[in-house]
């Protein structure tokens, strides 16, 4: 089930042409997922999503690939969003994610839950050292 | 303001003090900061926790010590939790976290949130192909 | 899968069929929900959660109809909720939502989710001039 | 700071003031907290709120008093309500919670977000013997 | 306090004072907020994210511009993100929000959240009717 | 759909074996639930959890049982953890919660969100009588 219907023939629309092809061309894969086939009910909205996905999930940066689909998925677990736990969960393992790494990355995520309860429980004052300009005075 | 009050002189329990004392040693810093501060009013609950974060976040590991420190503050971030995104975003830049880094780091958690709420708006059917299993047969 | 059973005849009960006989009535339309059906095992907390929806979501008001739907699934995204997220996507589609607007809605909610982690991430303070007061002195 | 300016001379409306005393009436103080005078801007919403919280909180039911704030507080703390989690963790230590059921509560509070983060993030498959209906057949 | 210092003299860099003198045109106010002047550290990151909140929220589109706030604030509140209630709350009282609508928009958040509880908590089952396809066979 | 395989003979494994006694000792019952089954793909992040777990919610302790099973399910609805609100629901009907209970329990976690809401979107300031300290000086 869905809140949107599957458009049935969505390469018929150019705009949605192109962005498929560059997924399949970007990821050297024919399969399109569903978030992206359902995104195609709205061209605009559709190019704007992959453009910013492919920009930093897609393109050698400053972080290392398997960290970034790490910290993808951290907030997605968080954010409680199924679908795209198991989508970047894939694409971690694809990036080499270890089972070893993947039962590390998943008791640091509930460290960190745990530990944000604690915190926010006991509205804990934020030490002055931590303020970002406390250590340049 | 805080829920407990910071207790005054809480290395006087000699539980306490042990665990200040092996945050001293592993941090190599005098401080302590204020959440293991107001959780010495219960010393099993201070001990527990702090094994805890010397486990996960003080030890070598399968994942290096920055991606931990992002993935940390990806959820402190979207639990919003203000007190741990101080605190880890501090520990993140001790690591080695660079400008460039933390630009980066904020534009994919910021990416997730967005995809979060498309994903859950237009509740997407998790594909086949995502199922850890379908791989295998 | 549910955490309760959907009663059989909740009808029997005179207090749950006067709600769903009310459901009917201001919907327009002879189909219980699964949320009303599933409530209907305590009538204190069906009639209650019921008049406070009806009070606000189908009584003229000071807000138009399909506005009030798409705070009501802005809502709901955000917390995750599957079930919310079908049933007033389905509303707002019966108040007269285009394609073009559920787009918009989907790009704005995304948006919001984005730029609150970067302001929770840099811990942004509050500009004086956004305190209600500020402008008043 | 604040979204709204606290009214000046809330009482000067009959139906704020008929909630304020009521409130000092159920609670036996001359306080009123700021949450009240924030909502005396709109009378309606300052009763109807007042109204629910006083009927589930301060009615005797079938929950003890105690349980009733520590369940407020959980939720409280999971959405990041600071307010929330200082006006409800005072009313549960003026309903006698001490130390060590804080210290135990806060744990639990931690172990709940912890698995969380675990079930979602493996998206374990819900057993059927915890459907509501299950044991029935 | 922060997790960045705000850049002392942030224009000195072209590119952000392309940006800072877009939005004081786009908003007609010498004012630049604290969030833009934090964003400045990262030329990139405060580019695109100013040319997504320009293009969404000061563009003529398909839903009116209060609505688009409200949807705004709706995420940023459920996500507890006070320095973007804050704002979003200021931009909403600019666009002509009174007094009522404020309450009412109070009420229909809180409901959505109320009702985003029982729904989660009961496990309901989502209706066939809702299923975006389902009307059209 | 999961994100791992569940382990085909994870019993093979000592470590696992004796996680799995334990929990069958512990509840008394042969049944081992889907999410124990999936954390043994790791030894050490199964043998943690079930630690926790019974340390916290299978001992005689300063909460009765069912307030701990309450608290556990509140924080599970919050954070929209599906598979966690079944498990913990069922555990706290065992444990006694009556229809009464639960509809009462639902009714407070409901309320507590929607405060939480009213809060969060005011931006209440914290009154100083809820500090902690207050009241001792």
């Amino acid at each position: 089930m869905s809140t949107r219907q599957l458009p049935a023939s969505p390469e018929d629309d150019p705009r949605v042409r192109a962005v498929f092809d560059d997924i399949r061309t970007t990821r050297n894969t024919e399969y399109i997922n569903n978030l992206w086939r359902m995104l195609a009910f709205d061209p605009a909205l559709l190019e704007n999503t992959w453009q910013e996905v492919k920009h930093l999930m897609a393109t050698p940066s400053h972080l290392d690939p398997l960290t970034k689909e790490l910290v993808y998925i951290a907030v997605s677990i968080t954010n409680a969003c199924g679908y795209c736990v198991h989508s970047h969960t894939t694409a971690a393992r694809a990036k080499g994610m270890t089972d070893a790494q993947h039962a590390e990355f998943l008791s640091i995520v509930g460290l960190a839950a745990k530990t944000n309860q604690l915190a926010t429980a006991l509205q804990v004052p934020v030490d002055a050292v931590f303020d970002a300009g406390a250590g340049l005075r």
